[in-house]
């Protein structure tokens, strides 16, 4: 697999912008930072043939390789790491603003799969809900595996942990954050993004490089809500407990239980909410 | 226009669910709720064509039609509410899980677009970047409406307005909100989704449906953080303030600056950061 440098460390998470600050009925002008965020635009090509652009995605520079494969395979574009053959910027020169904006991923295409099907094209059925789209899920995914036990404790934790490793966050307030833990509580990676789905496919892209998928033993921490996507990465990452600082929606909960996948919500304050397949969480009285 | 009764009456934005509740070392169950989320096919055709999917959300059900033709007319697909001749769900009988997740939105073609042109298509340069993302914007919408000066002490209280209208916010704690509010701060309408993206969407959707568009004296505030889609949304409903409670990204605040929009951040407790246009808040001492 070649892998072009990452631009990350070329990248600028965060942008510094003059402020006016109204406070106490008068408005003063000082210096702050805000989140960046610039479009990636994700392509996909099978050796040999020409790319084709799959998506454009608002994202914060920095990581873009684990965003794009962590993307295709969460979108079931990309049916395991093993099949990349390359990750690379365009061709245009060092310093060129749209260098780093677009990320082709080389790889041998899922079988049965035409990269194209998935755009423009009307479903034959009269639509989607939340079953079929469940369903498709579960034809990739059929659950997560058991994993290892997480000590209620250690869940109540997690958020703290991932809250003090935020570094963007500290400096705009704009970011989401996620974070993988193993089931003690040890942090392997965590990503910040202003979008709340690239920062789990930049985790999940990260562990695909890294050829440490399945996550098996691994905990998912987002900063905020958790939406069917946030499940859906987890899936596909073999990642059986996710949890949340925030709520949880009806399909994320649909989800987790169709998979046996523990999801826990409002993890905060020594609290949690736990929605699903509780049987993962130990160490406390029924 | 033919507009088919919206199903939101019918649609659950919420849902009851069993949790157990982790808390003081001991786990306990109780009946609790969570905020609806299904996906919606977006399906754009010209009259006596076949339509073309251009899109799938995962939405709060409810308001789905304004959701549909926001949407449309935020990315362009769509040039003016006049040009839409019907808006429907699909042909499949009442209660039928799937008949309320697709809309279909005929309407006369913005001219030169072809619908399938903006799916996956390889652009023809090298890529996108923010500046050609505010390229394409600015050649929609040249700068927004000078509109109507706000009250720094209207503009500091509207996020507290917009609180206390998020009703299925209080029952469940996973939406985002967003809302219209007139340049004196009288509400004029408010949406909520799971989706930060689509309760925009909705709220355009009803201003164009109402032919209230363009909105000049209006102001959007949205719960949580601004990107460039919210900018960007803002823009073409002609919207020239909008305001935050929480932090803007560099691309939002770009794209502020550069059609002359009013884009405040942080406005809580009395406080605001105004990023761009600050000639519109009145009533504070320089």
């Amino acid at each position: 697999m070649t892998l072009q440098h990452d631009g990350a460390t070329r990248a600028r998470p965060v942008e510094p912008v003059q402020v006016h600050v109204l406070a106490g009925g008068s408005m003063s002008v000082r210096a702050d930072h805000v989140v960046g965020e610039e479009p990636l635009e994700v392509r996909l090509a099978a050796p040999g043939e020409p790319p084709v652009a799959v998506a454009v995605t608002m994202r914060t520079p920095g990581n873009d390789f684990e965003l794009a494969v962590g993307f295709l395979l969460s979108e079931g574009l990309l049916a395991t790491a093993d099949d990349v053959r390359s990750v690379r910027y365009c061709d245009l020169p060092e310093g060129d603003p749209q260098r780093y904006n677009v990320v082709t991923v080389t790889a041998i295409p899922v079988p049965g799969m035409a990269v194209r099907q998935r755009a423009g094209t009307v479903t034959a059925s009269c639509g989607v809900c939340g079953t079929a789209t469940l369903d498709e899920l579960q034809g990739r995914c059929p659950a997560v595996p058991p994993g290892e036990p997480v000590d209620a404790a250690v869940l109540a934790g997690l958020p703290d942990r991932l809250r003090a490793r935020q570094r963007v966050f500290d400096r705009t307030g704009g970011l989401h954050a996620a974070g993988l833990f193993d089931h003690g509580g040890d942090l392997l990676a965590v990503r910040e993004d202003v979008g709340r789905h690239n920062a789990v496919d930049k985790l999940v892209g990260w562990a695909a490089l890294q050829r440490r998928l399945p996550l098996v033993s691994a905990v998912l921490v987002v900063s905020g809500r958790v939406s069917f996507e946030i499940v859906q990465k987890a899936a596909v990452a073999g990642v059986p407990t996710v949890a949340a600082v925030s709520a949880p929606s009806s399909l994320a909960v649909h989800t987790a239980r169709a998979l046996d996948m523990t999801l826990a919500g409002f993890v905060r304050d020594g609290r949690a909410n736990v929605y699903s397949s509780p049987w993962r969480i130990t160490g406390s009285r029924q």
